[in-house]
Parts: C-alpha cells; structure tokens; sequence
C-alpha cells in the first residue's frame, strides 16, 4: 500500500485472468481490495465472466495484459468491458499494460488487419471510457484510440538502474532502424552514443543484420540492446551475435515487454556475451526460466501513480511516452 | 454446384478456420471458388490473418462456426471482417452457421453479459454488413443485430426426414419449458403432440426433471427429444432416462447444433433406447466417434439457397425461422 | 414518503400523462417533488411539452407506462427524453413501468418489425442514459437496449400475497409453453408445481389447448394461472375454461401487467371458478370495472427503492429479473 | 402513368394510413405498383406494421405524410423504415408530403423540443437513407436532416395558376414577418409587390396585427395571403380581417399545407370578401367540406418527377426550394 | 471579476487566438485563472496547438469567436477540443461569441453545404460536449447542434440602453423581412412600431429596397436599424439611405455581431443622418476605425453569468433567445 | 488520355483550389472531364463552396492536397465532402495526395492533439467513404483513418530514374532514425547500403547530427537523402553538410512531398555537394524558383491508374505503400 489511496467506495478493481498478480500489487498500491472476478467456459466453449461486486455509479478498473493466450484474453476483457458499462458503471478504465496488438500496426501487405485500430475500435464497442497502457510498438498506435489512453513508458526506470552501473565504453544498440528513436532517447538519458542495426526481416523468426553495423560498433565494450519487445527473440539474438562478432563483450538485452517466447530464453543464453537480462513485468515473469540473470522492474507502482494521479487531477507527467519522447 | 450460380466476379468466399468444409460446400453450391485465407499466430500469440484474393468493390462472403475454440474463431471472424470492410469491399456477409453466444442472452445474474448482443455488436463495429445464421439459442437474439439478419432453420429437414418413417404412438419431447416452442412447431409439422420437461438446472452439467412429466407421456412408444443444441447432453440424458423409466422404447434425440462436448457422445450412447442422433453439420461432425448411429442433415444447400435468393432479390421465405413459427 | 429519500437538489422527476398517479407516488417515496410537465398539441396536431422545471446539471427521472394509447405516449416520452437531454441534464432516466413493445421481440413473420428493438433505438437516440421497467415479455428483450437496463419483478411480491393462503392442491399453471419458465420460478418460490398449455395461438384474440393439458392437472383443486401480461385475456381464458373443465374449482389469474382491454373482465368474469384477479399497478387499474375482486399490487415501492439504491450505490438484487430467475 | 417510369423489378413503393391516395398517384405516375401494407394494433395497442412484398437488396419508397393523428402515423412510418432496412433494402426512402413537425424548429421557451430536428434523428435510426418532402415551416429545418434530403415546392405551380387570371392591383400578403421571404419570392415571380403583417401571437390561437399594416396595403383591390400552412386559420383570418378592413375586396388565401383543423373553413368561409382557396393535396382535402372554392394543385407528379430524376442521376433543379429562393 | 466564481480547481479556461481579451474578461469574471495556450505552424503550414495546463477530470472551457481569418480559428478550435478531450478532460464548453457559419443555414442553391450543420457535426467529432453562443442568424440553426446549446442574447442590453434615451417618433427596422422577427421582439421591448425592408438581394453586396417601404416609415424622426450582424454593411447602408430619403434624421443602426469589414465603416459613415453605431464585442472592434461614435455592449458578463448559472445548476432564463423570443 | 477510362456518365471529378493542374491531370488520364467548383468567402470570411454539376446517385473524386494555406483548404475540402454527400453521391473519394498533417501522429508533449487522427476523423464526419494519398510521415498513420484508405507509393518511380544512372559508392542515406525503414526499401530497390543519421531535433527548425554518423559514410562518393517530405529543409540540410564533411561530393535530396518552404531553396543550392532535387507533384512545384535542378515525377498517372484498378474492381498491388513495404 503506497501513500497514494484511492476512496474505496468510489473505486472497484477487477482483474482477468492474464495477469492477477499485477493487479493485486496495483489495487494494493491504491489501497482498494481486489474484487473477485469469476470466469468459466460454457460446455459449448463460450466465455461467461461474472464481476463479484457491484459496480453500479462506480469507477471501475479492469486489468488484462494481452499475453497468449491472446483471443481468450482479450475476449474476456471485453466481456468485463461490457459487464462494467452495462451494469452501470460511471467510467470504465481498461488497464492493458501489454497491448500486444500494437505489432499489427500498418499494412505491410494487402488485404491484412491494421489490427492493433481494430482492437481500439471493439474497446470502445464494449465500453471502455479510458484505456491506460505501456510502451506501445509504435508511438503511433496511440492514435488508434478513440477514448483518452494514457501509454506509460519504464525507460526512466530503466535508465536509474543503470545510471548506477559501469558504463564506459557502452554504446545504446536499436535492434531495428524502424524503431530507433526510443532507443535514442534512452541513450541520451544516460548520455550514451547509439546506433541502429539495419535488419532485413526475411521471415516472422529470421533476420539479416546489414554491412554497415559493424563498423559503427567497432571499439566499444558493452551494449545495452534496447527494444520495446523481445518475443522469440530471433532478430536480438542476430544483433547480438553481430556484437559479439564485432568485439563488444558485455551485452545486456533490455525491452519492456518480455514475452520470451518459444527458444527465446535458451537462444539468449546461448551467447556467452550475455550475462543478464531486463525487463518488466507487464508481461508475467518466470525468472526459473532464465539461464541469466532476469532483472525485472515492477510496473504495478507506475500503474498505481499514474491512475492516482488521474483521479487526483493531476498530470501524469514523466510517467507518459510522449511520442516516446520525454526527457528525464 | 447447383443450378443456383453467383457471378464469379462479382462475389469472393472466404472462410476462417473452424469449418472449411462447410464453407467449400457453400462456395461450391454457388459455383464461386473458395479463395485462400491465411491465418497465423505472431511470436507473441496476436494472430494475423491474410485473405488470398482482392476484394475491392466486390461482395464477400466470409464463413465461420463459432465452435471450439470460441473465442480464436471469432477473433479470426473479426479480422477477416475488418480486412474485407477496410479493403474496400462493397458488402460483407458474415456466414455463421454456429452462433454459440446465442446462448448468452439475458442477464440470469447481476454483472454478466449478455454476449450474445456484445457479439453482434462487434461484429458491426469490425465491418459486417449482414449476418447469416441459423436456428439461435431464443428467437429474440435476433433482435441483438443492428444490420440485417437472416436467420435459417433446419426443421423443415427434419421433419422430411421424419415424414417417412413410422410416427405411431410417438410424442415430441422439448428438454426444457424455455424453449418448447420450437418443438411445439416441429410436432405440428408432424401432427404429433408434444410435451416439456419442467427440468430445474442444478448446474451447467447437472439438471432435474419435475414429477409432472411422467405422468404426460406415459403411453407412448416413441419420443423425439427435439433441442436446438446439445453441447455436454446433461439435460437431453436426464430426460432421456425419464423417458425410459416411463416406459418410452425409442428415443431419437434430434438437434440443429451438434455440439456434443465433454463426454456427450457417451452418455447418450449408454442408454439402450437411445438408436440413433440426428443432427446437421453446423458444427463440424465426426461420425466415428458416436456409438449410435448419427444421421446429418447438411446445411450448406440451405445456406447456398438462402444466399442466392438474397442476392437475386427473392424473399428467402420458407428457409427463414419466423420466430421459429412458421408453418409447414 | 420512505425512509429512501434522494436530495431533492440533485433530482428531478417529472410525468408523461400515461400514468401520473404511479409517478407521484415514486416521487412521493424518494422525497423529490414531482414537477410540472406540460403537453398539449399544436393545431396540426403534432404534440408539444414543456418540463416545468430546470434540469441544468441535473439527474431527471421520467416516468412514462406504454398504455393505451400508445404512440402518443411513446412520442411524449421521446420528446421529454430529448428535452432534458438538451437542456443539459447529467443523467437521464427514462422509468417505464409497462414496456408494451416488449411482445414485438422476434420475427414472427418475414416483413415485420423487432419493434422492441426499435423503440429502444429510439429511447437511446432521443436521449435516455438509462432504462428502468418491468418483467419484460421475453427475458432477452433486456439485451435490446444499448443503454444500462434495469428489470424489475413483482414476483417476490406476488409469492409473498399467496404465502399466506392456503395452497392445498393448488398447481401453477403457465398458459404458454414459450414463457412457462417466469411461472416456474413462481411455482417454486411457492413449492408448488407447474404445467404449461400448449396454447396454439389461431390468431391474436383465438388460441386453442392442446389434448395433453388436461391430463395434467387433474386432481389440483385450485389454479394459479401465471402470465406477465394479460390484454384481451382470450389466452388465459381458454385456459382457464380447459382448467375448469378438467375439475378445478378455483381459478386465480395473475399478471404483471393488467392491461384488460377489450371485453377482458367481463369474458374472465363470466368463468364462475374465478373469484378473483390479482395484478400490479404498472397499468392503471379501475377496479370499479372488474366483476370479481381485483388485487392490485402497488410498483411504486419497487421502482423507488431500486432507484434509491442505483443513486446510493448498491446493488439492486432482489428486486431485480435475472432472466427471471432469481431465487427466493 | 407519366412518360418518367422506373424500372419495376428494383422498386417497391409503400403506403403508411395517412395519405394512400397520394402513395398510389406517385406510384402510377412512376409505373410501379402500390404494394400492400398491413397495419394493425395488438390487443395492448401497439402497432403492428407488415410490408406486404419483398425488398430484399431493392430501392424502397415509403409515403407517410404526417397529418392527424400524428404521433401514430410516426410511429407507423418508424416501423416502416425499420423493416425496409432490416429486411435488407438497398436504400430507404421516406416520401414525407407533409413533415408536420417542422413547426417545432427552434426553442421559444426553455425546456422544450426542437421536435423537427428530434424526428429528423428517429428517421436515421429507424433506417431512413434518403427523405424527400415539401416546403417546411423555416428553410432551415433542412439542415435538421443527418440523410441527404430533397425539400421540393409547389410555388412554380401556384404561379402558374396565377399567372392567368387578372392580377391588377394586386398585392401578395405574407400573414407573418417571420416567413415573410417566401411569399416576397412568389410575389416575384408574378411581379406584384409584397406586404407583411407584424402578427404578435397571444396564444397558439389568437393573434393581432399591428397597425402600420394598414397603411401599406391601402388602395390594392386583390390579395394574395401566401402562407406556408394553414391550419385553424386563426392568423390568416385576423390578416384576411384587417384586409378587409382596408378596402380590399378579393381575398385568395394560398397555402401548401392546406391542414384546415378546427374551425378553418367556417372561420375563412364567413368572410365574404373571400371566394377561394387554393392549396395542395400533402394533406388529403375534403373539398366537400369548405364552404368557398377550394382549387387543389395535386403534389403526385411533382413527387414522382423528382424521384424520376433522382433515380436517372438528374437534378431536380426547379422542383427543389433553395431557401425558398429559386427563381422561376 | 464578479459575485460570480466557480471553483478553481474544477474549471480552466482556454483562448484561442481569435479574441483572448474577450476571453480573459469572462476567465476575470468566473474568478478563473485564463491558461495560456500556444499555437504556432509547423514549416508545412499545419497547425500545431498545446495547452499549458493538466485538463485531466476538469471541466474545460474553450473560448473561440469565429472572426476573421475564419478557416484557421476554426481549424485551431477543433485541436483545442480535441485536445482537452483526449487529455481526459470531463466536461468540453466551447465558448463561440460570434459563430460566423450561421449565415450558412440553408440551401439557397443546389449543391452548397448547409456549413452551419456541417461545422455543427465537426464540433462534436472534435469533442464537444456543450456549446454556448449568441444570436444565431436564423433561430432554427439551434436545431444543427447534437449537444446541448446554449444561445444568449444581448437584446436586453440594448434595449437598457434606449430605454433611457429619446424615443419620440421613433421606428425600429428591420433591413430583411426574413429576419423581421428578433427586430419587431427589440421594438416590442422599447413600445415601438417596427417595419421591414423587403430587400431584393442582387449579390453579396448589392441590395435593393422596395417600393411599399417608403410609405410605411415616413412621419417618423428616428429609426434604430435593428440586425443580427453587419458585415461590409451594403443592406444596411441601402435601408438607411431609402429611411433618408423618406425623411428620417435620425439613424442608429445597431447589430449583435459588428463584423464591420471592407468599407463598411465608411460607407455608414458617409450617411450624414448616421451619430452612431451600437454593437457588441464578440467580434473584436477597434473604434479608432469607426468614423462616428461606436456604442459598445461587452459580452464577458453575459457569458459569464450564463456560465456561471450553469455549473450551479440554475436555468439562465433572461440571457437566452427563445426563438428569439424572450419577453423583457 | 490514358487508356484507363472511366464511364464519364457515372463519375465526377472536382478539384479544390489547392492544386487544379494536378486535379485536371487525373480527370485527363481517366478522361473525365473536371468539372467546376465555386469557392469563395462571404464578406464575414466563412467559405461558401457550390460544385458545378450534379452528383446525384453519382461517383463523386474530390482532389484537394493540404498544402498552404492548410487550414482554408481542410475547411474546402470539408465542405466539398459534405455537398456530394448531402446532395446524394453515392459514394465520395477524396484524394488528396499530401496528407500535410500526417506529421502530428503522436503525442510528443502533453496536451496536444493526434491531429492526423483528428483530422481523419473529420473527413468521415463530412461525408468522405473513401481517401486515397501518397507516401504517409509514418506507415501507421493509415490505421487512423475509419474509412477505407489507399495510401500509394512514388518510391517505385523514384528508383526507375535512378537505376539508369551511375550508383557507384552510393549510399542511401535517411535523414532521421525514425523514419530510416522508407529509405531502407528504397536503397534495396537499387541494392545500395544505407545509413541513418542519428538526428536530435533542437526545435523545429534546427538538428544535431550525432558523432557516429561520420564513420559510416566514409568511402562513399554519392549519396542519395531519401525522405517523405522537405519543408524548410533544415535536417535534410544539416545531413547534407555533415555528408559533405565526410567526403562525399555528390548529394541529391530526393522526397515525395516537396514543400520546400521558407529559405529552403536556398539553403540547398547553397551546398554545392548538390546538383540536383527529385520531388514529386503532390505538391504544386515552381521549378523556377528552385537554383539547381529540379526533377519531378508527376503522381496524375499513379493516381489516375490506382483509381481506374480501384473502380474496375482490380488490386491496386504495386501501387500501393504496404508499411512501406512492398518488394520492387
């Protein structure tokens, strides 16, 4: 429980089934019980959710992260959406601190979903009147969002854990030139030098490294490989190898969300450059798993300032992804 | 093929994954070809879907059952929907021979959803311009749709298929109270008589039938328990049994939605007046694993029809459930 | 005046001139003075109504039955609705006691209106946030309004008038198999049992019994026909007529919605084993006019104290539908 | 039947209860059959409409002119377009001769409705894509309409009528400044000069004139009173009156809207300086009723002119009231 | 600032760039600090906009008056909307003194906009919630808002300021018999006789007047030339000549919104019978410019009083135009 | 005259003010004739458009690009949109081949506004069914439109005229990290290297270029600065002379949207590096302004072909920008 508490009666907190722990430590930090939410399968497979506590002229929070499996997910947060507004509640906050749609950004071929603005659109069908989230794939895709979304960002966190750290010789490493620009913005936090790999994506699981990367990186010791998510980690592992290949001989992958999928951990492991790991928990963690070390930096206190200070009226400031841009 | 042909050009079918077979039949009745879909999973589960040909301008058809697993078919039904819609396509017919949270249609508690009208919302809101299902859980569901819906019924099937068999000393038989209108109707197509089991829900697997049943059907050899779905068959076996312990020698359980989750085929193969299932093939149907006999009534000549008539302008009449009320 | 008062500041109620009576005894109940509303029409008959009084900021409450006749007061409605709307009321509440589209819930017919679905179209679109009635025709009916929704039961009320009676050999009879599960409940709350007629409807004013009826009832000396609306009677007349003839000696009908039109007291008078009708006021009763006793049920408690607690937060639970299912 | 014929198998043309003549006249001048429509009230008064022949993917006309009673002939033009729509039309059109709640165009007190724009939204849900109609009360309440709209005027053939007879020393009187620019647009196209009366409406009844009126119109002999609608008369008879009293001896009241409510005809009927009335058939007419000449411009080839020419891609130029202000 | 404050914390105010001395009149008179906002174009011309203060769960209040350059107010009224919307404000006013497009009211020609209408709908896509303004040049263009509007008048005001000076034969005129109605409601106010101009339109600067008007004014000494705006004054510069040339020597036109562009202040100059303007301030005057004496009403009290009573809940009775309507 | 031809009978071409030559282009490859648009400014400074010919039941291209003065030619667009669609088009593309506000895609400060979301949003409020541009600041802005969207591609033709040419150590330099993936395809096309500059943005108008930038380009002789848009050009600038720096002494700028504003001319001929500019005509070029050689690839055919392909039902495949993605 933080200094920042909500008022019990207004607020009801609720959680789906993807990641409970974190919306314990959420409703913990507000000070507001978890209510229970109960969820089964119809004998025909049909989702049927039940909100334990009435919610009638309330503020209602529903936590989900869109973790695999991810339809289940996200159906049963649209029924909880529904539930919620139909059942009378005053607002309906969708917290969705992993928005794993996000990917599906653009049209990168004819006659696919952009569907991370699909999603956007069945939230609001189902009722949200707020969504709050964190880092999303693309600063764009906040855009998707007809309703007031609030994106929090970790790289603040990330950069005061390793402001405490050695960091001669480091350079910032964007696994993607697509997505360099807040790998820029972490290294400057830390005024580090950065360069961004040229990857040709060949398929879903293999990448190419460009020519030019090499020379770039030439000379420096450690890289902190920045990116906002690593799933089966085939284009980190590619960049890394290019590291290792190049000289550098510390590296340390760090993304938001962590899905680590498939051989991910294994494959990461299997880089003897690589000691350690890090990461959040927007996404359930299972460190066991890890062959390294898996530092992991807790979203729930961010979560539980940033919805205080929204009930508060206050801003939220340098909790937010400004165009993934805020300076420290 | 039937004689019953759209044009080529003019109209593109798709289907998602859960029936491919009924969507072929479909498209095969109408003389168009089935065109690719290709659905994946990125390395984070969020799936994506591509459909294999263009459909600028043109009228698509897209086919899915919403069977098991619910919620991947209808998300996979979402993201085929939207493609069409933000593709340009001129209309969009969603195909849903299944709808399964039909069964979801009043609140029988404080804080669920009726999903059935959630469902029918976001199908609008990704891009459906018509739905066309067949017989739903309760007649009212139709009115959950805010685009136009037709909704087919298999009991004229049916009951030609009854027409020439042996109907003395038979009665209809409705599972529940709740829904014995549409056995009252199936009957009258018959000129049999029909009673309902005043069945008391224990749970979603467990059911009660009340003492006043007995006494209705005692006397007659033959009993068709007629439902609109049989998922795990507790209540269906439940009567069953008191229809034997009352003296009833042949049962034939008749359903539109052939569900038969959990241990279904089972349970009604181990009661010995029990010859024979009939059902259609809505849900796709594996024969080898029922212990009786299981007769099919296929759907896609009704489909085909009914879409045929609809885009040559003719009333789709006697392929329509009128509230489940029309006549023979 | 009740112990559930709302703050008379907050709050506005006001009436259509369907019901005025029901509408000042709600407001009496929360406290809240019942304001003026004006209507009358214009010289080309199209209607006019003024609120007399500010709704600026404020949460109204319009009270309007759908009686006869009904399109004038379905349009006065709209127009309150409207009004309060845009004269900048937070909250609109649109409390209709007796719902009379509700039996316009399916296709009965190719060509025809879900009319209940429409009208609350039309509720949401003229302005009301939320909805309040009463045991709707068909449970599923609720999920055709697209706003918050409450449905009241007199049930608990009902059952608790014939508690205190003597219930030897009395069944509860349903006079239509497609709504025999509302009687069921009933019957249970009462320990009684239950039979359904299996009514034919010939048209909207001729039914026919089937033959299995009566098999059922015989031996019960007493009926409590159970229906949540009784118009012209012609069903429950039918029933009742079936009843008497297969020995029963006291006939009690009850409903929810008296609308008795046509020559519906006076066909139910003239059957000598019904001393007594038994209904609630949603409808404005004129007792003068019925031959036998009529026991009226008042709603305005009802719908006052769900108000009373939606205003303070709690769950309305008992008073409360759930797909007409609530236990005792 | 006109030389303007559409094509039979895309068209279907309904009638609403208030205005069949006309819907058939429209219906011959375009060659296509009135189809049926059967309205009729449950036993609880709701309105039950069918559409007696199929639209499934056609273009779907429904004439409903919305004169006494009024509120019913809404309601039974909502249902109307709610079928069209949801039995799959292609487009709805909704033909409204007389759209009687443009009157209610603006907020004259607090707390009451801007009807015209109310209705204008209930038309949208209810299906309407497209309304055409005649004349309205302000020019504006065009802009009420969220669906393309055509607003045609008879004032051409009112000015033809007129164009033959003796127009000496004739003035055109608007019996409102208000709406004074319509009738200065109809004195131009005859060029005869044009006078308002400064009516003050005590009450939906009783009016004054003020008394620089009478200056004005001294020394004409003939006046044209030129009104959008005449319902009691009351205004128009206190002009007609003073015109009198002014010295002019041939007084021709003009309306499109020719409602005739109350006491009109006798009111208009005692003044002897008054010989004639001219109107159009938006309202059916009873001419066996009006104590004077009543000369009836039938608005059926106007109607059917303009929908010939919207459905052939044309412009509908001269039948169409820009502001009121198309040239002759 | 006045008697009149709202709270602080609850409320920020926002100027465009259109006319903050007006806005920070109303922010002095609510006791509100006026936030500052900060608008600039990107190199590509494109409008960027950012609020200098957190918006979250307060209510906003957006002041804009559409004055000249009118696209780029307006353009940067619909990202401040925008912005206070999508930063969680709860409530968005937008604040217009003068909403130019309301001269945009109807179709004068075939395939013009209804700009009143369509900018109506913008402000709502954009994210109002409640729209406040003053003197519409047809009452009707109320009806194109979808949210709650508020229309203030500054009749009342200028009726003060005559009621204390010389109205000895005195008329009031209309310049438009199209908009006769708000000029006889003034004149009613003072007990003065009012005529109408019936002005033939040639272009959008050049009028004419016609012949009957002379013969109603002549006698009188005074005329206060009564109209909703003034912009390069060329009809009211027709009228005011034509009241010369009949005698009167005395002229005071006076308008709610004083556009006063291209020569206007010239040409009204040049009137020898012409002392003074009078006029308000939603449009920003600059009285250096103005040849004769120019009488302005400021607007900040009436918006803040009418702001003021509608946070506390009270009906702003007396600022408003019914219909233009209100009685003194 | 293209041999693309549309049914002249069928569709209609309208061009705003912004840029005509480009609008008469298309309507010549389609051979279409373009037909007239009236826009002009009331003397209060509102726009008042009317389009020139009937749009009834018609295929309406609107061609406007958001070039200066963007706001006056949103607001013309906007009301373009709305007169066909108010006046009955059947459908309503608008083409506007520089989506100027594309560029605010994000949130990178609290308190702004996502305006390319806005703007979007906007277009579909005014009656858009359709939108086709070219070459989007960022891939993901498509998803913020909710009507179907083609967003076409100049890269095709940009590598046509290069690959005649001499690409000896050439490099493909992108100007920004955040936007490298474009020129990454670009150079693929040609199979060149390519670099990002690392660029910080100062203020809108000035950019460091990061240290590591240099190492990478040493060696090259020719570089090729692709980008999506030159405004003032003050990074494509700063790139240049860094380029110039490190050795490379040939220089051409290439981007789709050349809107060269302010002194960007001049800082580029400034640089003598740079022989040579390659733009496309989205935006109205003057070459005579430009001190070096400007190139520019017409986009009419590119248009003119992705329509024709659009309206004969055909996949607009290469045309197209999948993310920016599609293979040469």
């Amino acid at each position: 429980m933080s200094e920042h508490q909500l008022d019990k009666q207004e607020t009801r907190i609720f959680s789906g089934r993807s990641h409970p722990a974190l919306a314990r430590q959420i409703a913990d930090y507000l000070g507001v019980p978890l209510e229970k939410t109960h969820s089964r399968h119809f004998t025909n497979d049909c989702m049927e959710v039940h909100l334990g506590a009435s919610v009638r002229s309330r503020t209602v929070l529903i936590v989900q992260s869109l973790v695999k499996p991810v339809s289940e997910h996200l159906v049963e947060l649209l029924l909880m959406l529904d539930i919620a507004r139909s059942a009378g509640a005053r607002a309906v906050h969708a917290i969705i601190p992993y928005y794993a749609y996000a990917r599906s950004d653009k049209k990168d071929a004819p006659r696919i979903s952009i569907t991370a603005r699909l999603v956007a659109d069945l939230l609001s069908t189902a009722g949200a009147t707020h969504v709050m989230t964190m880092t999303l794939h693309a600063p764009q895709v906040h855009g998707f969002f007809s309703v007031p979304t609030d994106v929090l960002t970790a790289r603040t966190e990330f950069a005061r854990l390793f402001s405490e750290r050695d960091l001669k010789k480091t350079v910032v490493v964007a696994p993607d030139v697509g997505h360099a620009k807040s790998a820029a913005r972490f290294a400057r936090m830390l005024s580090l030098p950065v360069v961004a790999a040229d990857k040709e994506r060949v398929s879903d699981t293999e990448v190419l490294i460009s020519g030019l990367f090499g020379r770039q990186v030439r000379g420096f010791r450690q890289a902190l490989v920045y990116d906002d998510e690593i799933s089966t980690g085939s284009s980190v592992v590619e960049v890394c190898k290019e590291l290792a290949r190049n000289g550098i001989d510390k590296i340390i992958p760090i993304c938001t969300h962590g899905v680590f999928s498939g051989r991910a951990f294994e494959r990461l492991g299997a880089i003897p450059q690589i000691p350690e790991l890090v990461t959040t928990d927007t996404v359930p963690q299972r460190p066991s798993r890890c062959p390294v070390a898996l530092t992991i930096v807790p979203v729930a206190p961010l979560f539980g300032k940033a919805l205080w200070l929204n009930f508060t009226r206050q801003s939220i400031g340098g909790l937010y992804v400004y165009g993934q841009d805020a300076p420290a």
